[in-house]
């Protein structure tokens, strides 16, 4: 990813690149990535059918954290009360789908990667919005 | 859109299928092609330097309407926190960019169509939430 | 959806707004709601374990149906060569996912659905092709 | 990313990676991500007017990366002619994009650098083809 050479030749940024808000992207598009394997993953499991409030949070969380990453990436013009509620909304998908994930990160690797992703990005979403007003 | 027919085909929805949220889905579908499509209008304008900030928030509004259409799709488990959270982002994000778009409404004659359907989207999400529950 | 309204007020397209390709925008935006919803509604059913494949078609398809929806918006500029090698794998997608879905209507009434929209987007696609060049 | 990791760990999988695939995923989001931030500091340049084309052509290609990533991730099931077809959609959208924003490399650094992941992208599609049988 080039997020911050992207940022930081933007026009408007001059410099001020707002590093939490960088590494918020970055794990966005990261845990987009993994959700979405993760729910795949889940579907090839032969206990699938155990799974399916994981696949449920995964597809879920995989959609807030694209747009989220897109949304986040925009640095002309302002829409911050916008980006303050859509990084909150992530913050709260990656929660959810984290901790189920995490509940049975011992039977199955995928998930057990997959929880690991998302407490990651939950804690970038929440760290970036200080540098988000 | 074949909304409430699938929606009402899911297994466990059993003929309860929320018709403000059915609404809300084809809303936020509708609000993301129209969001779009605008972006592009805006684009080809002669000012587009005067349309920065209404481009910006277009493209926002576009990237949440497609993940909440998408996670508001889904019957299969539960989400309920996360599903409200991107709802209410997204009316958050509906009631921006339909009230920059009015503003050139009477110049700009797809603003005045994405102003529109920006507020048809924003009460859709605000009427879906009671039954998200 | 408000897409010949939409397209019709762009500022380069004065009044030809190429009817098929119209048409194309809205299957896709509506396909990729049907095939987001008939993943969801085949992973609640019982006998999920053997919808594996039906449900691996259908999220292809609902992003490959995003991706062409918004892409076939655009007039801004021109993307030609692109937009028809993205439009060729949307129908490939439909086609692929409506004969899947197919072959399990009669247990499935959302599959059934599903398969009807996948062939009214794949028809849509291939009548579009004609007007991008 | 962790796209190794979860790819490697998917019940289908068994060690067999096909790692020219997981470059493609890969550069898949990370293209997304740059094209997205390209069309946006390309929208906050003065001379946005003559940026046109080129905020086009980053659209276009951010949609169908984002596509391709997801779909090339998934392992349950197969899909091969559609994978193959939206990753050549993919591999034409980077081509034309990293081609238009090489041609302003000198005036701006951002498409300079977008123009580098659009080939790069380019190239792990290309090398990924053979591997999608």
């Amino acid at each position: 990813m080039r997020v911050r050479e992207m940022i930081s030749t933007h026009p408007h940024v001059q410099g001020s690149t707002a590093d939490a808000l960088l590494r918020c992207i970055e794990e966005c598009y990261a845990c987009a990535q993994t959700c979405t394997s993760c729910a795949d993953a889940c579907m090839g499991e032969d206990m699938v059918k155990d799974l399916t409030q994981c696949i449920r949070l995964n597809l879920d969380c995989a959609d807030i954290c694209a747009a989220t990453g897109a949304m986040a990436s925009r640095r002309s013009g302002r829409n911050v009360e916008v980006l303050r509620a859509t990084i909150e909304a992530c913050a709260a998908a990656c929660r959810a789908c984290g901790e189920e994930c995490q509940s049975h990160a011992d039977m199955h690797e995928h998930c057990r990667i997959c929880a690991e992703a998302c407490r990651s990005c939950e804690q970038a979403c929440r760290e970036a919005l200080p540098q988000v007003h």
